[in-house]
């Protein structure tokens, strides 16, 4: 007798099933994107194996996810041209599964792609994009969409969510305040803060100022080749109980690199540093900088439930979401 | 024979069952209200006459309204004191059907019996709330919250959603200034704006002072006699080319008011009167006042929803909403 491996998941399913998970997983949520007899065929394996993955029942009592599944597809604006941007990347790994959970289609653009082509733009019911794309202005306007973070409401027919910068200097504020710095800094490269006196940098000037904290911007270009000079130099010029904020993940990579390579990470990084942005960019550093959780996945998702709201009502009132960080563990 | 009426709507059906239109809503909606033997007569009554209404059939699909059947009571915090405030009036008239469909248990209870019985909090799991009632002390900060209005975020574990007064104040120097007013004046009540300069004031005395039309503060108490000869003196005052803004509908039927005693509303009214807020207080008067809508049912929507996440999942970062005014008709 051959050995007949148990339907313990998802995987093991569409193996017997000889489909994809993706197919299998289509099947259990009765998609309209496959034939009946793909899905019978499917669920009688399943049903023969006594496998109701758990999810499946919860969807049963709650269906939350058939609500939008009329919708669709979502165009993802991916705005990455020389580097992977760290907010992309975040947004996309939580919006991948949610998309599969509403069952609603949506596909990853990158700007230039759609710059290239922008006929690709009739395919698509809605938009999803961060920051400020160049590209947008291609985008008709009667294409429901929504934004998150960025300079400014770029469009009309649009909601837009962004993080709490007064909260977030709160934190970071909070954070170099009880280490009992007596000077700060904070970090950001010029060719990502497009946003003339951006409030996180403008309110932690003042606030720490206030506080007597003497503190100034470290402003760097991305292809400064002095950063670590004028870090040492910034270092050496006063106290030694110095606070280092992180303007976003990337600013903190450079500042954690630039104090790696003075030697000096080991000395500030868990007390004296804090970076916004909770991003894996900066899990590797050890010891750990304070990371400042802007929880992009729930910004993911009320970003993506505005936009299914917007699909099926269009016209309705826009929204402005400011949404707090997480508070410090 | 006797005469059989057809069971084509909710109400033909509630009348063959003898039972209320909401009672036979909940009876198709297999609401957990009733009991399973009248929820059985009823739908046996309906499927006898094939009565299959549209939205039930939706519902089956998309099944929105199971989605947060499991959580609640919810407490609505009435602040009504004298008079009935006729933003908690428009977000409970929305607020009603939405908790049915939601299948959520609500209750309202006016800020003074809270203050006279506390107690009466034991009962609930969530609190939602309007303006800045004096009683949310009393309410224990582990109940999540949700806030419509109101000066500044009260409690934590509490998201909020307000109007965005850039663009209501936007709305209101364009209307007036398509009127081509020569000088104008914003109406506001002080015990009812009772945040220091408040946007809506502030930024649209600025922007018409900006555009050259000389614009003041007609401001005015709650028990004032003299408001209609104040009115009268500031139109005398100067050019008849006037705009009026009222600050809200309250503020709108002092000056709606204001003007139909002095017998200028038939000149005023359709022109050169604004009033903030699309309530039922104002349609009384004719010719119309232009109304800013602030779409109260889509703000309590919203509300409720990010009340409901904040149930499901508590902790989550807190949102602060900035909803857009409808654009004038």
């Amino acid at each position: 007798m051959a050995y007949q491996r148990k339907t313990r998941n998802l995987h093991d399913l569409a193996e017997k099933a000889g489909v994809t998970a993706a197919t299998a997983s289509m099947a259990l949520r009765n998609s309209p994107r496959l034939s009946e007899a793909v899905k019978e065929r499917i669920r009688r394996i399943a049903e023969k194996d006594g496998f109701t993955p758990r999810s499946y029942n919860r969807k049963q009592e709650n269906a939350p996810g058939k609500r939008f599944s009329h919708l669709g597809p979502v165009l993802f604006l991916d705005n990455s041209v020389d580097e992977t941007d760290p907010i992309g990347a975040a947004l996309l790994a939580a919006l991948g599964p949610m998309m599969n959970e509403y069952g609603v289609d949506f596909q990853v653009v990158n700007q230039r792609e759609l710059a290239a082509q922008p006929e690709t733009l009739e395919k698509f019911d809605a938009l999803f994009f961060y920051n400020d794309p160049p590209v947008l202005e291609l985008i008709p306007e009667r294409i429901p969409a929504v934004q998150v973070f960025g300079w400014e409401k770029q469009r009309r027919n649009c909601d837009r969510i962004t993080a709490n910068d007064g909260q977030i200097v709160a934190l970071a504020v909070e954070f170099l305040r009880k280490a009992g710095v007596e000077r700060s800094a904070i970090f950001w490269r010029d060719d990502i803060v497009r946003i003339p006196d951006h409030p996180r940098i403008t309110r932690f000037l003042a606030e720490m100022n206030a506080l007597g904290i003497e503190t100034t911007e470290f402003r760097f270009g991305k292809y400064d080749t002095d950063f670590t000079g004028r870090l040492k130099q910034y270092i050496e010029a006063g106290s030694e109980r110095i606070g280092f904020f992180g303007f976003n993940a990337r600013c903190g990579v450079k500042l954690c690199c630039g104090l790696d390579s003075l030697g000096l990470l080991q000395k500030y990084s868990p007390t004296n540093v804090i970076v916004c942005d909770n991003s894996v960019l900066l899990r590797d550093f050890w010891p750990n900088p304070a990371l400042i959780d802007l929880d992009l996945p729930l910004m993911a998702k009320r970003a993506l439930e505005m936009l299914f709201w917007r699909m099926e009502q269009p016209g309705i009132p826009e929204a402005f979401v400011l949404q707090a960080p997480r508070p410090l563990q």
